[in-house]
């Protein structure tokens, strides 16, 4: 078993938690992870009040360890903030944006807050919030994300905030990746496109079949899919996606889809509700490569950790 | 000491290979490199001849173990190319682009090719190229590259080209990093930023003192300086520098630089000149903020591997 202060601290028995993705990361898959021993979060998203009802109830429901939910910090709407603290999950996780207008109320509501962060500035701004962990989220991950990656961020913001715990996101599928993050000094890691290939992922079954059979040489960072959906994302952050003709059509023709929204938006609602996967997006990570099957959460979780601790095992026989 | 096959095969004391930086990776270097135990490769960069024969004979003069020589594939000049050959280097190393064409050259000349690549596709053309070794190579190492992350992509290319020992590259500059890499399958790493950092690197003292200062937040993919140089490097390419008032000025700008290079042009060259590094580009890597010393190569050599084998050493401590 891999224990590190962070699964110490959160009772947990693999250093492995679920990234809070929006609409794929409801109750059942956090439930899931959680029961497996990871940390699994709910994708709160962008606040959508009768999903997250629902949601949490199942993730209450299902538990029997702890579990979380995580935000969208720019976008977070009070009405989701207060619904899901009172659901009382154990860990908050806030991603994407200045966490210190929150910070007070997640904790004074019990709640444990994470901060996922994409440079080291960012981690500075999580640790002056008080953040309890600090995730160090690559480039290379699904859904949205910044411009750093994991290789280099990570061991730099461990050195930029040498008390607080950093878990490593972005780029890893496998227990190779999970042994690399420890060696960088993560102390676990969170995974989003792993788990979205998993039998209790929300989303279409299509989406996940594209996950596997997808490669890494073929994702790509865009910002088309939050213009047609009406996003307002700040700068900086854009969307990984799996590469398909609506990104090959608009990607680097922004400014047009954005007049364009009136018609192309319509469409492209109809399409994700048809799980037509040609024209919406599939979130998914550069480390697809290492996805090719859709196991149940618990599988992930334990198949994982198991080929991590194979890993860490195996590290002294590279020493002479 | 850390060994590994290919360690043994290349008969290195230390998994540690110096980038052929074009104009900063001299025989100078090259020769620390090696005779530290690491594999030092000159950088022929560009193909400027004169350059390459002074500094070729100083890695004959100086190392005491095997060198090699780096070329870039798609701008490879035939009599750069023989003039290396004729040095009988141990190791060439070819990057960016189809090494299919000169493998057979390469290989009559006794020498072992060693292949740069960017994303899975590369690794395949390389393994079929006969390459002996294949560095794949994140797109957050400085200077030129593509847009994959080595966290999720070298494992994939471990994955891809089962039978070939595969090196690491880009955002590692300590022991850390090591560690990880060889934790995702690498035999070893191909390190860049961290050696321009070094008394024995060509290239100005301030540049260096840059990449000491500089921030990994503050460096960019950006192709301004290879259109200002004239350079036509084929799509897909871009170079990591540090953010300075040049690109800010130009990056999305490109076609307007492009129709100016008349003007810009010596203004660069001039800048380049003088050491105005407002203006110049310092190739760096996002894990500059490793970095805060200018050490010899030797010391580099010696303290990243003596860290990689501390992490290594103190995975069991992880396992409960
Ligand atoms: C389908 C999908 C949806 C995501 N949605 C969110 C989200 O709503 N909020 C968030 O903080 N992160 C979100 N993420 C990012 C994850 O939290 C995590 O940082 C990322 O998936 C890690 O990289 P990986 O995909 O390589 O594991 C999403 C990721 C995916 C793949
Ligand atoms: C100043 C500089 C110049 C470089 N020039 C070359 C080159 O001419 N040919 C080449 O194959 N790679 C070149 N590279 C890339 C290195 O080979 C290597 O892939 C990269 O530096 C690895 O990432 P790192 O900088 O994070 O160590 C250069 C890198 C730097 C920093």
């Amino acid at each position: 078993m891999i224990t590190t202060p962070f699964t110490r601290s959160f009772d947990l028995q693999h250093p492995v938690v679920l990234g809070p993705m929006g609409g794929v990361a409801g109750g059942r898959l956090a439930a899931a992870v959680s029961n497996a021993g990871g940390l699994g979060l709910v994708g709160g998203g962008y606040g959508d009040v009768e999903w997250l009802k629902t949601e949490l109830a199942l993730a209450k429901e299902l538990a029997r360890r702890p579990w979380g939910v995580g935000f969208i910090t720019w976008n977070i709407s009070e009405a989701a903030l207060e619904l899901a603290l009172e659901a009382r999950p154990s860990v908050m996780m806030l991603s994407f944006g200045d966490p210190r207008k929150y910070a007070a109320t997640i904790k004074a509501a019990g709640c444990r807050l994470v901060c996922q962060v994409q440079d080291v500035a960012g981690a500075r701004l999580a640790q002056e919030a008080g953040a309890e962990v600090i995730v160090a989220q690559g480039t290379e991950g699904g859904g949205h994300g910044g411009a750093r990656a994991t290789m280099a961020l990570l061991p730099a913001v461990v050195d930029a905030v040498p008390s607080t715990p950093v878990l490593a996101a972005g780029g890893i599928a496998d227990g190779r990746g999970v042994a690399a993050a420890l060696m960088l000094g993560a102390q676990g890691v969170l995974m989003g496109t792993r788990f979205y290939a998993t039998r209790e992922a929300l989303g279409h079954d299509q989406a996940k079949q594209r996950i596997v059979q997808g490669q890494g040489d073929a994702t790509q960072r865009t910002r088309v899919f939050d213009i047609v959906r009406g996003y307002d994302w700040p700068a900086g952050y854009t969307g990984r996606a799996l590469q398909n003709p609506f990104i090959e059509r608009w990607h680097g023709r922004e400014e047009e889809l954005a007049g364009n929204v009136a018609t192309e938006g319509p469409a492209f609602w109809a399409a994700a509700a048809d799980a037509d996967y040609d024209v919406a997006m599939v979130w998914a990570s550069e480390a697809i490569d290492l996805i090719d099957s859709i196991p149940s959460a618990a599988e992930v979780v334990e198949q994982i950790s198991a080929q991590a601790e194979l890993r860490l095992r195996s590290a002294a026989g590279l020493l002479e």
